[in-house]
């Protein structure tokens, strides 16, 4: 079942890590660790194979894929003899890996983003492709008319000026072209009702949003902890300082605040309340690719006694998002096999800010996830 | 449903917070923060109010509940106001915690405890009566033969000499008077197959072992985090320093032994795999009833990168125990009232090391928890 | 020796712990912990004792000190004990905390402060008063011309209109009733080219600014540790929670960015470059006087390798900041008798943002106090 | 002034680390981070440069250096590209680490010792060598009335059985061949009057003992915050985990007791009195060469509030070591130079159980040290 995973940001940490881990699991050089859909309780014959998966994708950005990869080596997130086994499968998908388009209108530029698809799926005879956004998150766009209607859409993006930001555009060029979509980052992507009736209308599903990696991952399995035995959360403040190319890219506030958000998230929706305290972002440029993330909860508990517990999670955020673009780019794919179209909310597991009305706890998600899995059959 | 506690160890820190706050709750002066069985969720007409539980019990120390709730007060366990409020409440329950029996052989010595148990029911025309052991934590006893069959055990008994420690003689006063029994503690209880059998026979539940109140009660939500992500933890080391009762009877090595034990239990259970690391318990006179513990866990993800996490809790034992004996001795009343007999391994939700072949994951716990609960009916 | 403590903000956290503890302290009810002064090394009969110290200050609020006093012992800073037994000790001082003059003019006000300080001088027959600013911290002023010369400065004053912040016009009225003054907030206090000539003028001394009782404090030392094995700290971050009167006030941006600029300010001068990284301070209300700071330290050692550490600081602020305000009370009184005009620098080892050219490694800063303290002889 | 630098252990972590970072120093391809005698504050023409250092030794393990070197390049301590670069330079020491001499009495075996010294002088012109104990930690061994005296040691040196710890035989052949003597271990070293009488009547300083380079480095300047801030400590309760090697080793439970002696002392020589709490060591082989230690300190201020502090040390033992060694051998080689003989008590900023009854506060340690350099002349 050969299957296209075309992403947004392909140069970027994130994309190449998911590129070369892929390779190096293909080629039997490493384990599948992070992986959840190799567990046990999550394999599936319904799900394309870590080795079915063909990259591609649209960076502005030139560094070469080798070159970003043995930076990767250094900074400790690859190991360099991975990258040194690897050094030619990675020139095989180098070509793919190309410029952002860019035209006189929106519609265009979503034409020509398509037609690379197209292109990219019809030289690797792909079953079918997966638009997976790992790109550079955008500040939120200003609210525009269009947004609210597929057709009002068409238009204001035939007329030249900014409807939407480049994750919806490739969410729009995806749809228009039959592909599912899954936004790993807390970009605005696919939540538009436009882009969701596109979604229904090309019967193509779509998963989002933002991959839940440190810091929130820890929160979404304590934060049910506290509620399950009943004691009361005060506060719980969170400081994150990362380093990295996301992490000089957060350090804008726009960018900062959508992220922050989506972190928070979890706190009340799993415990019903919002406690006090928030989410700071720090970028620290010596903090590189790996993250340290420190968090103090206090808490009240039988006759109002009070306590605290404090974590560090000390954490290489590319390490952790790649396994889970793999997972979702399989998952997606089959889902889109079976006929599943619009947003894919038992996919929950895997993101801050899921979409739909779905439980924040883990092992919720889990359970659904995993119930996701067993009804997509035996392929 | 007027119901029974009855505590081994009725003098001791978890045991007085225990009455102080079912006394606050039942007056009004708090709220059930820290009880399970007032969650929405679980909450259920078939099990006695908190208001329906009345306290007795054995300890062989002489200290008045008022001081012991003083001490408590001062050491910053119980607020000040409520010990002052509930002067009285306690100045009743003071007479009921008797000391602890003693005669020539083991069998005259249950014959005691069970006539002590048997006027306490009688004098507060109980409905049932739970027997409770939140005594001093004893080291692991000799193996003996009678352990293993209850006639030959009874015979034994009848002999002068030492068969079984306390905390499985009180489960044998228990079980011969019908009574139910709980042990909050790691000692061995009702844990013998002679035992067992005598529960089945006098048709009694029985719960255990050792409450799950703080690192043990982290990891079981962090451990399954980490399976559920594929990531391979490769150390968990933990160090506990305490202070209080409990905490001067756990240096000494036996019973030090049996708590640490009981603590890395889980991950094994919920891992799949022993990772490195050990549990240490100091005791630190000056920390008081207010335990810290530290945990480190490396961990490696994929392809290999080391990460790691660490985290301080910082709780009062006592306050997160006591709630917790308020909801076991309602459970357990009314899974007999239900007819319930044998060991409760439902209650795993609640236990460090739980009773029978059950998950150890908190929220698969919580699951069989809810449905134990559903399945009392509505008394 | 009888000597005046005039505390600016004499209604606050700070100033309330320091009347209690001067007053257990006098009345044998407490131990000296925490005054360095008290510390054999520096111990000298140049001092007037604790017991020497009579307060008085200004307020706008009006929360009698005993409430005050009894808030702080349900908060847990001071013990409800001494509270209780020092209620009367509590009355006598309350008529001495006044509200803030206000008149038509900054002169005018400025009189009014002076005049109450010399009525109270005249009431308690003191040797000498120190007036104390351990108010509210401000924003930074805006600057004006009359802060360079104390002639223009008095006309400057004499006109309706703001020209000094608080903390220097009572550095001015102190100044000019020949009374010390000592700034233990970030704020301007004496630290403007006018003020400076006008103790000089007046022949008395100032100290300041901003008490180092926390995470600065640990700074001060670890600082230095990196400086001397010729390790090269990369990352410097800091994250603190805090709550209480001090807190909210430091919520608002202005006094924040003055309090960070303090808190970093070690890192430069002891280490003789600055490391990345910022110090942040986050208002949290549960987190109430007792602060919580959080920072990691990122460095390099041997060719190259990376290294890191982070500490967590769990400290009571004003149990901290209180005796040494009587410390600095106790010396600053010292050497105003001994003749030292203009800034004592010597005090620097108390302060977060010391005066002049000082060294900012603890150690060092000892060292000064302990030859100052010689230096000022046997009273 | 060509010094050698004879290595007991020179195939180990700390060794290798120290040669390769000496050579790498040399040919300009690193800084001399970690170095205390390169600080401005330190430097001397009196001491010999890191390019006069000729490196030696005797290890029992027969691992080449450059299999030692890639194994701590794989492990993080060192970079690949330096031991890549140094690969011919490691080949010219290979051969100058020889076997452990074994003989029937142990006075042969200290000669054997000597003559390999001496071998090694001879070979390479040198002025002095210094003999440096970086071999694993022994434990303490049984007393004997030999270590009381010189010459009825060498009597029973003569005789077959075992007198002397492998650490204070290196001593006693150094002393008798004229070199100086430095333990970096906790071991026994020189530490016996027998050894010290045969340092003076040789005329050769010594130094010791157990290198201070994480925990007690840190304690070194904590514990002397809390006693110049009159705070008092009440907890300081240590967990080191800590893989490798000397990890493997300080497992056994005689030597973990040596080491968690010497980490305990500095906090009551720089308190006055001992806080409870204890330290101790796990050995973790995943943790493998970064240490990790968390320390958790409680203290109480004033009227009696307590605090607490917590702080998580993550370091590269052998990098925090080797600058030190290298610092040590010309720090000794110059005293021994200027005349120097018997316990150098000046060089206890490096240990953490110094000779001599001398300040453990690090910043007191560090004046004493800066006075040492400057004693030393001008060579
Ligand atoms: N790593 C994690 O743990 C994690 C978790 C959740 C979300 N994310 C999100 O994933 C995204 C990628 O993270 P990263 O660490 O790889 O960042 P990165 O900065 O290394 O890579 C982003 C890449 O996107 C490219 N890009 C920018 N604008 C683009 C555009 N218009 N079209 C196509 N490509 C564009 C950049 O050139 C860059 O190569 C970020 O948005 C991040 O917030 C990451
Ligand atoms: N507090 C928690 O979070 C927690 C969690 C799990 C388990 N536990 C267990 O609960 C038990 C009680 O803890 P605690 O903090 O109240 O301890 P504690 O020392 O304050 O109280 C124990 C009491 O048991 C009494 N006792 C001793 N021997 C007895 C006997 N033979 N019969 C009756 N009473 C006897 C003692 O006199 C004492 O009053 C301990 O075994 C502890 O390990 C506590
Ligand atoms: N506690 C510490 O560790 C510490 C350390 C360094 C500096 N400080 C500084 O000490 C000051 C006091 O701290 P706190 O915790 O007591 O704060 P607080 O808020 O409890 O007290 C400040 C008091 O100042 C009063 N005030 C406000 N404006 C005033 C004015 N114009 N004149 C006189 N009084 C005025 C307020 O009414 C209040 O009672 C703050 O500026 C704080 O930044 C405290
Ligand atoms: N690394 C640090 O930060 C630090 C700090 C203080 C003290 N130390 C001490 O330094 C020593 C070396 O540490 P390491 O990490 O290099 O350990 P290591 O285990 O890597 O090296 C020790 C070496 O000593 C050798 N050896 C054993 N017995 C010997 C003998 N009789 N004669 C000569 N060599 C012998 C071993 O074969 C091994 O090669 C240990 O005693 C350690 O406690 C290290
Ligand atoms: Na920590
Ligand atoms: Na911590």
């Amino acid at each position: 079942m050969a299957t296209g995973v075309w992403l947004a940001g392909g140069r970027g940490s994130v994309a190449v890590t998911s590129i070369v881990g892929a390779s190096a699991i293909r080629a039997g050089l490493a384990d599948p660790t992070g992986c959840v859909t190799e567990l046990p309780q999550l394999r599936s014959p319904a799900l394309p194979t870590i080795g079915d998966l063909v990259f591609g994708g649209h960076d502005p950005a030139s560094t070469r894929l080798c070159k970003k990869a043995e930076a990767l080596a250094a900074a400790g997130v690859l190991p360099a003899r991975l990258v040194e086994a690897l050094r030619e499968e990675l020139a095989t998908v180098e070509p793919e890996i190309r410029p952002v388009p860019v035209a006189a209108t929106q519609l265009e530029t979503a034409t020509l983003i398509a037609e690379d698809i197209a292109a990219f799926r019809f030289r690797h005879s792909l079953d079918r492709v997966v638009v997976v956004n790992v790109s550079s998150t955008e500040p939120a766009p200003a609210p525009h008319p269009a947004h609210a209607d597929a057709d009002v859409l068409r238009q204001a993006l035939a007329e030249p000026g900014v409807v939407l930001p480049p994750s919806s555009l490739y969410a729009y060029a995806a749809f228009l072209s039959g592909c599912s979509y899954i936004d790993f980052t807390p970009s605005t992507g696919a939540r538009l009702p436009a882009l969701d009736a596109l979604a229904h209308r090309h019967a193509v599903p779509y998963a989002g949003h933002d991959g839940k990696t440190g810091e929130t991952l820890v929160k979404s399995v304590l934060a049910p902890m506290f509620a399950m035995r009943n004691l009361r959360v005060r506060t719980w403040s969170g400081t994150n300082l990362l380093g990295g190319g996301d992490g000089a890219n957060l350090a804008d506030p726009g960018a900062n605040a959508a992220k922050s958000t989506s972190k928070q998230r979890v706190l009340g929706e799993t415990l019903g309340y919002e406690p006090q305290g928030n989410t700071r972002i720090e970028y620290v440029d010596d903090i590189g690719d790996f993250k340290t993330a420190w968090d103090l909860i206090t808490f009240s508990g039988f006759l109002g006694t009070s306590m605290r517990m404090e974590f560090t999670w000390h954490g290489c955020d590319s390490a952790l998002a790649a396994p889970l673009v793999l997972d979702l780019a399989r998952l997606t794919a089959a889902a889109h096999k079976c006929g599943r179209s619009g947003p894919l909310s038992e996919l929950a597991f895997f993101f801050k800010d899921p979409l739909g009305t779905v439980p924040h706890a883990l092992a919720e998600q889990w359970a659904l996830l995993a119930s996701f899995v067993r009804g997509l059959g035996d392929a």
